[in-house]
């Protein structure tokens, strides 16, 4: 459906909070400055989807109006990863895009939540077929958050990663806080902690209980300066480079060793 | 709702097949060779799913007839990493599993569909709260497949798991292929490798277009004896040990460099 070629770069982005959310309509608009935007959002909220496809139902795509002269927009019926895919297929089949970025996320994809955001599932695809690839989340979980505080910054890692690229097989998730004014980045590694008290419990009409995902982050190093969590509680945005591959290097001669093979 | 303690391993089974899937009724009867199983799977189909979570709807267990005297059955209504976090919360509550076991999954999870596989997205939620976890996955999809050329290399793999755990933060993938005869297990890393032609294309009856997902794995390195997909081809089973936490440690002092930090 691309059909002009342009000198500009081509940025596609997309999100796992769906194609009506503040923060995707804020990060196509900073995009917009540095290149071409195309959105390919999911039509409806994504979040908690991971890395998750729709492997059981056909999916559609469904242009939506343009959000300026610059960026087009496309809702999809699918997850995140999905609508990288999907994109890369049937929107720009043509030319591969030049970056892709993932957010604004309404609500912090910092330490452990990575390995469960659609916000880097989308980024982490992007990362696999060779597209530099960022994810940006905001430690807000409301509607109506503002981004104001970390437009610069988001330019500095956009311009960065535009002239620059990322090293091979890695990718950012940038985390910001809600704060009024943000001290800067730091590139760090992802925090250490847990989940705890991770259901709410009701009884049904019937007597039978169900339960609702909710729970409490514990940060194992809340004192660690390498860490992302450290950060963000201190007023700074976390940089943490991301890599796809979990194979542990490190554990294979262990592991041969104690199958012993 | 475990209410008997023993000293026999209690064991947590799951998949992202579903309960009714043969691969995880084929895993449960291995697993119940060392310990008291619980099965805690997933009520319907959950292939693809990632680490994906269900945020927006209310999740369900329903207890299930036993399918011997150390196995007993629940089926919930979420994805592979619901039923992890459910059946820690709801079903063994007071008593944390000595192992959880995933799979044995209808098709491949070896390369890069790691990152994609529900199987696996329970097997790294279970590494994440400290149980040594390991997924198995068979390259057949057929709901038919036969398991027996794995049984004594599951047996090898949950003994030796049972008995000396795994390094901290690391879980296993294993992949058997579809063989008569196994020739044994290799501990390698992931294959490069990535998908191509990944959709089919349809139209409506209204003249609109949709698609559903397909595609071909293109192996980067197919003489690459240090890869799964080398032994794969090979007719050996694969272990990569898999660490759930993302970060690229060797690209944080690059990115510093690159953002001017």
């Amino acid at each position: 459906m691309q059909k002009n070629e342009s000198t500009r770069p081509l940025i596609l982005v997309t999100n796992d909070d769906g194609v009506a959310a503040r923060g995707i309509r804020c990060l196509a608009e900073i995009a917009s400055r540095f290149g071409d935007v195309i959105v390919a959002a999911p039509a409806s909220a994504q979040s908690g989807k991971s890395s998750a496809l729709t492997v059981g139902d056909p999916l559609y795509v469904k242009p939506q109006p343009d959000w300026g002269d610059h960026i087009k927009v496309y809702a999809i019926s699918g997850t995140p990863v999905d609508c990288v895919k999907l994109a890369l297929h049937a929107i720009t089949p043509d030319r591969r895009p030049d970056l892709l970025l993932s957010g604004i996320n309404h609500g912090s994809n910092a330490a452990v939540n990575n390995i469960y955001s659609g916000t880097m599932g989308a980024v982490m695809e992007g990362c696999l077929v060779g597209i530099p690839s960022v994810g940006f989340s905001l430690l807000s979980h409301s509607p109506e958050a503002s981004f104001d505080h970390c437009d610069k910054q988001i330019e500095t890692v956009v311009d960065t990663v535009l002239t620059r690229g990322l090293p091979a097989d890695v990718c950012l998730n940038v985390n910001f806080p809600a704060v009024d004014r943000l001290e800067g980045l730091k590139v760090v590694r992802a925090a250490r902690g847990y989940w705890s008290e991770e259901f709410a419990e009701y009884t049904s009409p019937w007597g039978t209980p169900f339960y609702w995902l909710t729970g409490k982050f514990h940060n194992l190093e809340p004192d660690n300066p390498d860490t992302d969590e450290y950060w963000l509680a201190r007023g700074w945005g976390s940089v943490v480079p991301i890599r796809p591959d979990q194979t542990a290097h490190d554990a294979i001669e262990v592991t041969k060793e104690a199958l012993s093979l």
